[in-house]
This record gives structure tokens, C-alpha cells and sequence, in this order.
């Protein structure tokens, strides 16, 4: 089995690594970082995290599982038809394909959830339904062999999601029990629901995807 | 401020890549990935990830935050006397010291924890005992200046808790909002306490802690 996860330049750093982290530990599963360029690729916060990509998509045809994570950079890459005719070309033979984050908005634009249940990062959920998906506000989505999470932080419980599909219960446990997923986050804020609404209200007029 | 996480060979990424996507969202803080060379490190799992090292130890004296991360690489690092002195250097005028998961364990192979209430891996805190800490159960630990997480998922929690500490409690609610830190495991299964017995038993006698 073969895991591939794709970067671009200014991608979240926590969106590709989450799920790494959880989807790595699949016995017998092959995990590639892949990119238009093979190399050291940036994130987003001015370029202080570099991952390797290993690989150049065009050395990653059959992946069993791709994964696409988001990021600011998410905006520009909507524009690349390398890496979109890449995503349609791969689904094509994909058992799961899965995003994090804004990831979404590009399976989106590769045209790959029209009509379906998605998830994203709160703040994009609009976008993504101006884009053809169905936005649930749920933290991760399964519909079909498409599965989606919402913002950065989501990748770990959808990889564990992923791992118990792919793997079984048992094993998504045992992965969870390893990396020791027993969340206590020490404040509420970490949604919308939650979060003191002030600090909503900043976050959206902040938004790349929100009409100021 | 500067915010320096240490790699080594074989560290696991997400002990490294959790803190670091929150501390680096403190606005002014600059984040360094640092490691003995400059270049790529190679992750714990067949080293099919790699994070890159922009500074080396010597070229960073003075952080103002350290972070640790664990790994099975954690073993031979304990007995890496350059990277124990450039611990104890930097930790004489650090504001915060920390580390995840097994990374508690190079603090306190540096003498860092003599007596102090820490966390780590749940598989690693009797051994972190023996070191002269005194280990806890909970997932982070502040004692004076010194935030230990549990295992590998922990860094999350940590790094709000810390953003709460350095920054307030309302800068560490936006970034738990912008990452959207609300998690949902798909299994309860992340501690010893609520995994299915067998399980905790199975990871036991495969730990690298724990005598057979």
C-alpha cells in the first residue's frame, strides 16, 4: 500500500503531518511526500519549516491513499493544472483519497466532491460549497472513498478514522494508543460553537475567504 | 522571542510538527528547527519523512523557548554528550523549556528535571523516574519553567498551554480557533486508562522502556 502526501509551497505544516504521523504507522504501508519538485518545500509561516518532498508527482502514479493538506497556499495551487490533472488522474485509481484543511477547495476544484459531503477549515466551508461540494460542519467526513476533515488540526482524527477503514478498529486503537491521542485541549476555543464569539467575529474579518 | 526545536535522527515528527505549528503562531516569535548539522533529519518511520534542520546547535545560543521532541532516535541521543551541553547551555537562559513525549527524557538525561513533576510517553514514565523526575500522569506538566507533554500528540495541548503562558489566554484561544482544535478521536483508545487492555499489554511488551 502506498500513502501519498502532497506538498506545495506555503502548506500548513500540521495538516500533512497529522495525518502522516497516524497513516505511516499502517503495517506494510509505503508513505511518500510528494510535490511538483522533489526537494525541500516551505510552509506558510514565512517559510520556517521546510518538508522533503521525496518524490515528484510524476513518480507517484498508483497511490493507494492520497492525501492533500491545506494552507494559504492553497489559493494559487487552485490554478495549477499540473498538480489538479494530477489529483483527477490519481483519484482515478485511488481506494481513498482524503484532505485536510483547505485541501478540500483543491479536491474541489480538481473537480472530485461535486455533490458530495465535505468537510474544511470553518472559515472556508462557503467557499466550498460555491465550489460544487455539500459542507457539513463536521470534523471529518466520509462519503464514498472521500474523506475530508476540517481545519489543521483535524488530520489526526481523520487519519485514525482512515487507519480503522483501512486497517480495522483494532489497529486504528492501536495507533491511537502509540501516539497517544487522549486530547485535553486546556482552553474551548477550538471551534466556532465554542470559541468566544468576539474573537469569531475577528477571525472572519481576517478570512482570505470572506467577504470583508 | 526565538523558538528552537531540536531534531535528531529518528525523532518523531509529530512530537515536533504539533508544537511547532502553535508556538510559531505567536505574533513576533521567530521559530528555528535546529539539529547538530544543517540539512534534512530523518524521521523514526523507514526515515520517510524529513524536516530540515536551517540552524545548527552552535549557531543558536541564546532561544528564549527550547522544544524536544521524542523519538526512538531519543536512545543515542541521551548519550550525545554535544547535544546534553547545548541543552543545559540554552536552558540556563531559556524562558520556557520543553519537550514531548520521550523528549522529557533528554531533559532529563541533561539534568534539567532533578525532582520536578513531568510528563512523557505513558510507556517511558517509569524510566523518566528512574532519571530523577517525578513523572505524572497528566498530558502536560508546567513545573516552574519547565512544560513536559505526554506521548507523540501531546504537543498540541503543550503548545496552547504554553501560547497561554507567553502571549495570554486569549491569544492561545485564537490560535487553538485558527487551527481548530477541537478534537474528536473516532476511538477512545489514547491512554492505558480507557484502551482496551489487551492492547496496553500488547505495547508493553513491545516497549523499548519496559523488560520483557
Amino acid at each position: 500500500m502506498q500513502i501519498a502526501i502532497v506538498l506545495f509551497d506555503r502548506f500548513t505544516a500540521l495538516d500533512a503531518v497529522g495525518p502522516y504521523e497516524i497513516l505511516s504507522r499502517i503495517p506494510g504501508a509505503e508513505t511518500v511526500f510528494v510535490a511538483e519538485r522533489a526537494g525541500p518545500v516551505r510552509n506558510d509561516n514565512a517559510g520556517s519549516l521546510a518538508l522533503t518532498a521525496d518524490r515528484t508527482l510524476g513518480e507517484v502514479r498508483r497511490p493507494d491513499i492520497v492525501v492533500v493538506p491545506g494552507g494559504p497556499g492553497q489559493t494559487a495551487q487552485m490554478e495549477n493544472e499540473t498538480l489538479l490533472d494530477w489529483l483527477r488522474a490519481v483519484d482515478a485509481h485511488t481506494s481513498w483519497t482524503a484532505s485536510v484543511c483547505t485541501g478540500s477547495l483543491l479536491l474541489a476544484a480538481a473537480g472530485l466532491l461535486e455533490g458530495r459531503r465535505a468537510a474544511s477549515h470553518w472559515l472556508a466551508l462557503e467557499y466550498l460549497e460555491s465550489l460544487g461540494a455539500r459542507p457539513t460542519g463536521e470534523r471529518v467526513v466520509i462519503d464514498g472513498k472521500y474523506v475530508t476533515g476540517a481545519g489543521v488540526s483535524s488530520g489526526v482524527d481523520l487519519g485514525l478514522a482512515l487507519v480503522g477503514e483501512v486497517a480495522g478498529e483494532r489497529r486504528a486503537q492501536a495507533v491511537q494508543l502509540a501516539v497517544e491521542h487522549d486530547p485535553r485541549p486546556p482552553y474551548d476555543a477550538g471551534s466556532p460553537a465554542t470559541a468566544p464569539a468576539d474573537l469569531v467575529e475577528e477571525l472572519r474579518s481576517r478570512s482570505r475567504f470572506t467577504p470583508r
